[in-house]
C-alpha cells in the first residue's frame, strides 16, 4: 500500500518525458525526483543550452508553451529575427525568455556552480515542488554516427531534422560521467517505492542517463520496481525518430522491441491500448493502457497507473520472495 | 568650395553624437566617417556591449528607437522579464533584438575578428554608406573616481544614474591603445576637408576618443579645420550628466567652459542661439546656430552648418596664409 511518504524517481528525456513528468509531480509533489538527460546539452553561440532539462522546468513550472512541447509560453522571437538579419546561426530556435535562462545559466557555470545547483534554482524560481536533477554534472554528449558523418545530438536533431540514417549512436564523456550525489541519493532513498522510465526516446533520451558511469547499477541497487513507458505506439513515435531509429537500427518499430530493449534493467512495460495484441508474446511484465498524453488530465492517468504498476510489481515480487522462502499467507 | 569627393570625419558618442552622424551621413554618405567612443564598452551577463557604436549603427540603419535615442525600433523586452524572474542583474536594459547584436559580436570577438572588423559588417548589413569604426580595437575603459569609490563607466551611468559626484575621470588601457588603420587611414586622407566633435559629452564620450595614443596628434596631423558643436545649451545639457560633471569638477555649465575645454584642439566651436550671448568671449572662432535637434532637418541643418564653418575656417586659414606670404587676392 501506498503511504504519503513513498518516493518515486523518474528518467525524463525532453517533450514526451516531461508530459508524464508532470503528471507524476501533479500526484507526488516533493515526493518526485525527475532525473533528466542532458546528452543533449550543447554550446551554441557561447551561451550552454540543456533542453531537456528546460523542457522539464518550464514543463513542472507550468511555463512550457504546450502547443509545441517545448520553450515558454508566450515567447517573442525578436533575437532570432535579428540574428537572421546579421547572418548568425538560426538553426536553433531561441525565444528571447527562454534566451535569459541560457545566458543566466552559462554565467552562473562559468562562475563555478554546477549544473545541479543552477537547476535547483530554476527550479525554486519556478515554485517547481519536485526534484529536478541533471543525469550528471560531467560532459556527457550524444554523438551519432550516421551516413551523413558524424553528427552532435542537436546537429542531427534539429539542424538536419533526423534525416540521415543512424549506424550507432555514442555517449562521448558517459564512461567518465558520474551521477550526482543527489542523484544517488534519491535512488537510495528508503522510502523510494518505483523508479519510472518515461515514454521519451529509449536510444536518443534514456540511454544517455543509463551511460552515466555507476547509473544502471544504482538503478538495479534502488531494489524497487522500474517501469517504462513505450514511446511507440501503432508503429509510431509520438513524437521525434524512435521508430525511424529503431528501423535503422534492424528493429521492428513495435513496443515489442522497446520491451527487448529494456529487459534486464526494466521490471515492466506500458504499452498502448492499440498495441495490446503484442501484450501475450513479451519479455517482461506488461500494463496495456492509455499511453497518448494530450490533457493533464491523461498525464496524470498514465502517472497513477504507473505507481501502480509499481505497487503490483512490487507485491508480486515479495510474494515470489515469500514463495521461496516457503510462507504461506501471512498471518 | 566643396566638392563631390570631399570628405569629413566625425567624432561621436552615444545619443547626441548619433544624431548629428546621421545629419552628417545624409549629407556626405560615404564621404563620412564616424569615430565612435568605446570607452563606454563592457562586459556583461559573458556579452561584449558596446553602447555607443550600437547606438551609431542603429541610428545610421534607421533602426534606432528614435523616442529613447537607442536601441532598435520596435523592440521587445522578454529577456529582461525573464532575468527578472531568475534574479539576475537587471539594471543594464537589454531588448531582445538588441541582444542579437551583443551575442552575436561576442562569438566574432571570441573567433578572433577585431571590433573594427565587425563593426564594419553590422554596418553593411544595416546597409549603412557612411563608415562607422571604433576609436581603437584595444581595451579602453573610462573610468570615474567619485565620491562613492571608482566606478566603471556603465555602473555611474546606468546603474548608479549618474547620481555620484565625479572627482576624476581616467581611460584605462589609453595610453597602451592604438588608433586602428581605419581611423589614422580616415584622418590621412588627402580628401579631408574637415572633422567634427559631435556634441557629445567632451568628458564621457570625447576625452576617451582624444586619449587614444597618438590619435590627438593624428587629429591635428590632418591639417583641416577642427570644430565642436557644444553639448550645453542655456547652462543645461540636452541629455546625460555633462552639466552636472562641469560643476563637480569646478567649471561653469555653459558653452564658453566647452570652448575653454576644447581650446588647443578645435578650430571652431558651434553654440546655441540661446548661448548667443557668450560669443563675443570666446577662445576661438564661433558660430552661433540652432543646435537643438528633434527633427531629421534638425540634424542635417546643423551637419550643413558644421560643414559650413569648416569651410570657412579652412578659408580663413588659407587667406592668413596667404596674408602671411605677403600675397595679394588670388589673380
Amino acid at each position: 500500500m501506498r503511504t504519503a511518504a513513498d518516493r518515486y524517481v523518474a528518467l525524463s528525456g525532453g517533450v514526451g518525458g516531461a508530459k508524464l513528468s508532470l503528471g507524476l509531480a501533479q500526484l507526488l509533489q516533493d515526493r518526485l525526483t525527475v532525473i533528466v538527460n542532458t546528452g543533449d546539452d550543447f554550446e551554441h553561440l557561447g551561451l550552454y543550452i540543456s533542453p531537456d532539462l528546460d523542457t522539464a522546468l518550464y514543463t513542472l513550472a507550468g511555463r512550457v508553451n504546450v502547443e509545441q512541447g517545448w520553450g515558454l509560453a508566450g515567447e517573442t522571437w525578436s533575437f532570432m529575427r535579428r540574428l537572421r538579419e546579421l547572418g548568425g546561426p538560426d538553426w536553433f530556435n531561441l525565444g528571447d525568455g527562454d534566451l535569459a535562462t541560457h545566458v543566466w545559466r552559462t554565467r552562473r557555470l562559468a562562475g563555478g556552480d554546477t549544473l545541479t545547483a543552477v537547476c535547483q534554482e530554476l527550479a525554486r524560481r519556478g515554485s517547481i515542488a519536485a526534484g529536478v536533477l541533471p543525469m550528471s554534472d560531467d560532459r556527457v554528449r550524444t554523438m551519432l554516427e550516421t551516413d551523413a558523418g558524424t553528427l552532435a545530438f542537436q546537429d542531427y536533431f534539429v539542424r538536419e531534422q533526423c534525416r540521415p540514417r543512424v549506424r550507432r549512436i555514442r555517449f562521448e564523456g558517459a564512461a567518465d560521467a558520474k551521477p550526482t550525489s543527489q542523484v544517488l541519493q534519491a535512488l537510495a532513498d528508503p522510502a523510494l517505492r518505483g523508479i519510472v522510465l518515461c515514454p521519451s526516446n529509449p536510444w536518443l533520451s534514456v540511454d544517455p542517463i543509463l551511460a552515466v558511469a555507476g547509473l544502471r547499477p544504482a538503478l538495479r541497487a534502488a531494489g524497487v520496481p522500474i517501469v517504462a513507458v513505450s514511446p511507440i505506439i501503432a508503429g509510431k513515435a509520438v513524437k521525434g525518430p524512435a521508430a525511424k531509429i529503431m528501423a535503422e537500427l534492424g528493429m521492428a518499430a513495435d513496443s515489442r522491441s522497446i520491451a527487448r530493449y529494456y529487459a534486464g534493467l526494466v521490471d515492466g512495460l506500458l504499452i498502448d491500448r492499440e498495441d495490446a495484441a503484442l501484450a501475450p508474446d513479451m519479455p517482461l511484465p506488461v500494463k496495456v493502457t492509455e499511453t497518448f498524453m494530450q490533457t493533464l488530465d491523461d498525464r496524470m492517468a498514465l502517472a497513477r497507473t504507473c505507481l501502480a504498476f509499481c505497487a503490483e510489481l512490487a507485491a508480486a515480487a515479495a510474494g515470489a520472495a515469500r514463495g521461496s522462502l516457503g510462507a504461506g499467507p501471512a498471518p
